[in-house]
């Protein structure tokens, strides 16, 4: 077990009607707020208006930046830092899914910063300070929610940036908000979730028998609950399983003790950037083709993954054999989700499989459990054809 | 799942040489530090000089206050207060485990406040402030170093107390600190930390997939490195499982969304304070002997138990059959550790039965999977004879 630091300070509300807190919440930290959230879904759904009560009640001012879309863009968030000096913002509220939080927890990082925010995404700047902020969300599936991680698209680049300071003050979540997410959503938000997971789970590092079972165990509870949630999209107890996995996936508490590896996440981020694909549905695709390619190298956690969470037979004549029925069993998984499992299935071909390599390996080789230069994340590409 | 709130913002260090770090830690919170520890055992490690020495570093002024026991009692919390006051101590650092932390915990609720600290255990007062507070851990058990909760003991009373305002800033966690501790204390440790589990675990509420599998992913790993941590007491990933096991156990993230018990703890409880016995060892007594009783009345919660954590093959013919195979083996895993799993072991009788059970039941019936009155509680106690 490595050593760790763990500080996951965000309060979680979590339950039917936890929304109707909100106003309370914000009090506690600001009186004039950014209210930020995406295409105007809550406005139909009544959420808008009740959040908007809430701060009334409470007597907060609020500054409103809608339009935050998928693959959350750096020119809205170079936005709403305008806006936050221009009306003296104290509070950011994000409602929406994690495109809507990571966008919001972009404009905290900028606020108090001279220089243009993309520094802290791409130059490697440290932010001194944060504009506080909170969410009620409405997707489960990127954890930003209680994450310290944004990712933010800016041209051909979408970048993720970790500090615990843009950690939320407080996140709202309530699994009735989530009956309205089409199954596509809804679907990718567990492939996502799912991917926070394998991202920590494969590693070389041993004596994580603990974090290992609170994996599994979450794995365990998607593969039950995933399927069930796209056939019984009004039942609140599996959305309430899916959206507490989604925050706790994410908070960096599954990882402690391991080395995390991360590359099937930063392979699937240039897709995203250039093709607008989804991320979930991405990962769909990228994270089966990064275990073909890895596990011929280091067979073991894969081995230890397929027959632990997939509950693939152990084989004591050929161990690896479990690897190829394991992929078998997640592929019809995240197409039993009514997810793609093939670039092919996106109309993505291998015309631009060199640019988004090298877009992967700019800065280096990508990835710890194998370190995967330019030329294995375009075989990588290849394998997800 | 039922509605709850979480919140859990005590930042952890964790690892080898961690408690290297405590001049930085205590710095960011306070000038003047009340040093809390037991009966001077770090004194003989060494690490009450390296604590000392980084305070120096840092310039913080030290006041100092040993002596805490097990079952630590009011009249030292008392001590604090005054001790506090008098010399302006702006941070508490407990150094030490579970008594050390919760005493640590008892007078930073007391110094802010007018009245008796005993106030808020027993005659339910709330706090309005609690002076800010952090640890050196050195037995992972109790899990008070990230958990709302403190137990005093006073006379024949042994309360326990909850208010998120007593979480601490920060814990740090060093598992080659725990290399000295004895058997017995070791063993206590794992049987308490897995009976923090247990007491979330043992619900009737549905729809908890990810909890259980976070509950069970626990109590596996303290099953297979609990035997373990005592054959090979400087293996430092194995005291490494135990220490973070013990800190998640207690936190709160296991019972969310669950109906939470507790009734083995309460009925030990007034046994330590009666008996002065060692809470771990008084849990592996109690515990099995409230399975006996509580399963005969709904043997669900205990048939998923004994099959999913010790393994225990589901008789499709007669799943009670499961409980009675489960509780042999729970009690041979306790006394594998050397561990008490019966009252006679600790020579107690039976002649104060009935004064533990009024103690327990004193302001009404005792926890939640089945509300047992005083009778009830007696009954417990017998089958724990």
């Amino acid at each position: 077990m490595v050593n760790f630091n763990f500080y996951a300070p965000t309060e979680i509300e979590f339950g039917k009607d936890a929304e109707l807190k909100v106003g309370g919440f914000v009090k506690k930290y600001g009186k004039t707020v950014l209210l930020h959230f995406g295409k105007g879904h809550i406005k139909k759904t009544g959420l808008y208006d009740r959040i908007l009560n809430q701060l009334s009640d409470e007597g907060i001012s609020v500054v409103e930046l809608g339009g935050v879309k998928a693959n959350p863009d750096i020119e809205l968030v170079r936005e709403g830092i305008a806006l936050c000096r221009d009306h003296k913002v104290d509070f950011i509220l994000a409602v929406g899914g994690g495109s809507v939080i990571d966008s919001a927890k972009a404009i905290a990082l900028g606020v108090p910063y001279e220089g243009d925010v993309w520094d802290f995404f791409y130059n490697g700047k440290t932010p001194l300070e944060v504009l506080p902020l909170g969410a009620v969300l409405t997707i489960p599936a990127a954890g930003s929610e209680m994450s310290k991680f944004s990712v933010i698209t800016n041209g051909k680049y979408k970048i993720g940036y970790a500090n615990d300071l843009m950690r939320l003050k407080f996140s709202i979540l309530n699994p009735e908000l989530t009956y309205s997410l089409s199954p596509w959503q809804t679907a990718a938000g567990v492939v996502d979730i799912m991917a926070h997971v394998m991202e920590r789970y494969f590693t070389e590092e041993t004596h994580v028998d603990f974090s290992d079972g609170m994996c599994e165990g979450l794995l365990h509870s998607m593969i039950k609950n995933g399927p069930k949630v796209l056939s019984e999209p009004d039942n609140y107890d599996t959305r309430a399983e899916v959206m507490w996995a989604g925050c706790i996936a994410h908070n960096g508490l599954l990882g402690m003790g391991r080395i995390e590896d991360w590359a099937s996440h930063r392979i699937q981020m240039p897709l995203s950037a250039l093709y607008d694909i989804t991320h979930g549905a991405g990962l769909a695709i990228i994270f089966p083709a990064w275990i073909k390619y890895v596990s011929q190298l280091k067979p073991q956690p894969f081995i230890k993954f397929f027959t632990r969470v997939f509950n693939v037979p152990y084989d004591f004549d050929n161990p690896e054999s479990v690897i190829k029925t394991g992929l078998e069993l997640m592929e019809n998984f995240y197409k039993s989700l009514g997810m793609p499992t093939r670039l092919k299935d996106l109309d993505i071909d291998d015309s631009r499989f060199d640019e988004l390599a090298g877009l992967v390996t700019e800065k280096g080789p990508t990835g710890f459990l194998v370190k995967l230069d330019r030329d294995a994340v375009q075989e990588i590409y290849k394998l997800a054809l």
